[in-house]
């Protein structure tokens, strides 16, 4: 059971988060003085697809599981940043008119919409490739030997057997009467990796013994399935101005969730059980894991 | 001046690279076998993005700059593949209805149209992602410094001050009356930068000396923009039966080239000047460097 102490706590901790993952994305992205590479248009593109807004849930859990591992948050920053320029830019390219033609995001014209179709393909291709500039880069950790690990799992997490593989499985489910095995492995590819890869993300930057990774790794694997979840039954009951942005799609365009497949009620009964899961995978941790545990109590529960 | 000799042994050379090539790409991206990661559709439209096709000159050149610094060509294979990922995402992005708007590369359907926009858009990104998996990999380099240097290299070159912020330039280029320096920085992130990290990419594997990495990228430099003139040269006058995509088109959007700047005439006196500038560059390898002197001949020549 959560005390209100740990949860209050997370709350402060995950807004405190979002507060350092905005300035380091900030500082990557300044705009460019004029004469400078980056094109104006382009960097205003990125940035307005990746800054001011967001729970920067990826990030924390980067910066929570290094912190696990005894390492401070600014070893982790640059990792957190990086992930987030890859979430961002999925969810650029996912709103395209191509994909899942969305006009809103976040309360805010979509990047297509404010900008332009190709400014969106662009911005997100740049910023796809500016997570990797970020992992390669020397600051980001002294051992170069970390920065290949990171970068090998981001792309591993990001590519065709993940992220963007199940992207495009989502694309092609509509009507394609997924059993639950291919539900849950759709959605551990195209919400599951990323997160997971966060999770991980802090045993890699601190070197962490294999039973400290693998626990890390078993605790984002039950978050990542916990969230995407979440996200259906919000999706299929949630309040379009709590969640800003368009409910009730996926269902209308016809879009496997488990939600569809065994009912609410049995969806958030296996919710529950996903959130036990993650928390019991952060035994080794002992105490120190409380604000990962609040995480997963967040991440189940959340409403928006 | 040329001997016929050295452009014979450099197109059995360039024609053995992509021999070599192909077959790592293939490897790189093998069907997926039932129940594994990667979906059916998107390799299918990645391996069609990439397979089949093209002269490979950036490959070459990571393999014949490797070779300058006395690497086999094994250990630059991956490198190779790894900047043709890049390259053919770019030119599926690019050819997307939003951006150039092409039904034909080399020939065939462009990827939107063999399959569609949404996996089009998806195999781009899942390109760009597995190069950098590529780089990350240990097979293709012991030293994980070399690793990650590659991968800082690559991603500036492709990213927002690279590759893709010319892309930008490019697309908000109509009508916008671009002097002749503003076109030369247009065409040396959008192609030029590449081009460029082909050629340091040997120099980087084989930890060369900085005086013979400088040289390499001095080279690549003004082979970049030769490239470009020549692409332009080609678009102006040339014959789509034998590049295989449609031709007058840049003219036809009013797309700044600096063939349209200053003519035809100069543009073929600015590129020989670039091709003298290329060969001079390599000065510091003497004969060794036959092959990229002939590489520099062919692109300042080339027909197709």
């Amino acid at each position: 059971m959560q005390r209100p102490s740990d949860y209050q706590s997370f709350n402060q901790r995950l807004q405190g988060c979002a507060t350092l993952i905005e300035r380091r994305l900030d500082e990557w992205l300044t705009a460019p003085e004029k004469g400078e590479a980056v094109p104006g248009r382009l960097n205003e593109a990125m940035r307005y697809a990746v800054l001011g807004g967001g729970k920067r849930l990826r990030p924390f859990l980067v910066l929570e599981s290094a912190r696990l591992c005894c390492l401070p948050d600014e070893a982790a920053l640059n990792v957190g940043a990086a992930l987030e320029c890859i979430h961002c830019y999925s969810l650029v390219h996912d709103d395209l008119p191509a994909m899942d033609d969305d006009d809103l995001r976040r309360g805010r014209p979509t990047v297509h919409k404010a900008f332009d179709e190709a400014t969106a393909i662009l911005a997100g291709d740049a910023l796809l490739t500016l997570a990797f500039e970020i992992l390669a880069d020397p600051e980001t950790h002294p051992d170069p030997g970390v920065r290949s690990a990171l970068s090998l799992e981001l792309a591993r997490s990001a590519g065709r057997a993940g992220m963007a593989g199940g992207q495009m499985l989502d694309f092609r489910a509509p009507g394609a009467n997924l059993s639950e095995t291919e539900i849950l492995r759709l959605q551990s590819m195209k919400t599951g990796s990323l997160i997971c890869f966060a999770c991980e993300a802090g045993a890699i930057l601190a070197c962490a013994e294999t039973a400290r990774r693998n626990a890390l790794v078993a605790y984002g694997g039950a978050l990542g399935l916990a969230f995407q979840l979440a996200d259906d039954l919000l999706d299929a009951e949630g309040d379009a101005a709590l969640v800003g942005k368009a409910v009730a799609k996926d269902h209308g365009a016809g879009k496997a969730t488990l939600v569809s497949l065994i009912g609410a009620d049995a969806a958030r009964t296996r919710l529950s059980q996903l959130e036990a899961q993650a928390c019991d995978a952060l035994a080794p941790f002992g105490d120190a894991a409380a604000t990962l545990i609040a995480a997963a109590h967040f991440v189940a529960n959340r409403k928006h």
